[in-house]
């Protein structure tokens, strides 16, 4: 396989989009995070902003209530955000090589066969300890952010492309940060998508 | 974390048992498999060649009504061979620098601090070609028995450690070698291995 995506799948608060933009800094290729959203609101007519809670979004009851009055199949809020980062994830990937992180995109490119699917996680004091430096998130919630955001992600995963969130055959290289450190991972994925190349 | 130890779980046919060989030339250090099994039998009594099919054993049920007449704790016979095999590892790693593959290693060295988990794994057609290529199991059978072994290694690692096979958090690192390759595999932990020293 010659790679010339990369989709990083992570846990909240163990680097992977760090990884992410460090990794695109280091080949040259766009990292796309808000960029996704706008591509996903062009198509859908939904704010750029709701893109960004809805992977983790402990809202869904709401946004499953919500059904666009317009909308001629019915479909919620959620559903149709989905859909439409499903689309902008394939029209950002037919572009060219890139780094895509998280809304289950691993999945949704699962056809293609220039994909190099990433997972990151770590250790729970690794990411309490980054959760509060790095997102400047009380240490008082961290915890409880730390396990709404996993199962939250964990959600959304299964909901949508029927994966268990962090099972190793979902992805072709996983990396536990806490260990391996942030730094080295960068190093091992793009030495990876190099030499594949 | 300075790795001295390095234990392997993989799925049957990803190429595990080649990387913890390849591995094991490559950095001068033990390979622990056959002489794992000597060591458990010193101390349990139970001819080594029994410890071989223990993880991926499919009479279970016949070894669990095969209770030792002299055991004072009424074990089962896996039970028994799974208590010596976890003191051998013990004694093993206490030797010093090592790989060890599969037995659940990663969960019963968890309290050291010097053992890099890594776990090997592929997609379905990788693993058959090599079942049939180098394992020599008949094209017709390859199949069964790559469900069975993966069903029986899952089962044995759920039943001695309570962890989920495959789940990316037991491990420290996680490569599929039908996409990474087996040789670049060995390259990415030796580096690793070396660079955490």
């Amino acid at each position: 396989m010659k790679p010339s995506i990369i989709t990083i799948s992570r846990q909240y608060g163990s680097g992977g989009r760090q990884i992410g933009t460090d990794l695109a800094e280091l080949l040259g290729i766009p990292f796309y995070d808000k960029a996704l959203f706008e591509e996903a609101a062009k198509t859908s007519g939904i704010h750029p902003d709701f893109f960004e809670q809805a992977e983790e979004s402990s809202n869904r009851f709401f946004n499953n209530l919500f059904i666009g009055g317009g909308n001629l199949f019915h479909m919620s809020l959620d559903d149709r955000m989905f859909l439409a980062q499903v689309e902008a994830i394939h029209t950002i990937a037919e572009k060219g090589p890139c780094i895509i992180v998280g809304r289950g995109a691993n999945k949704i490119l699962a056809e293609r066969e220039d994909v190099l699917n990433v997972f990151i996680y770590a250790e729970k004091g690794f990411r309490l300890k980054r959760i509060i430096e790095e997102y400047e998130v009380p240490a008082e919630k961290a915890e409880s952010m730390l396990q709404i955001t996993d199962k939250n992600r964990a959600a959304y995963v299964k909901s949508y492309t029927d994966q268990i969130f962090g099972n190793a055959e979902n992805y072709h290289l996983c990396l536990d940060t806490s260990v391996i450190g942030i730094d080295k991972a960068v190093e091992i994925i793009a030495d990876l998508y190099k030499t594949m190349k």
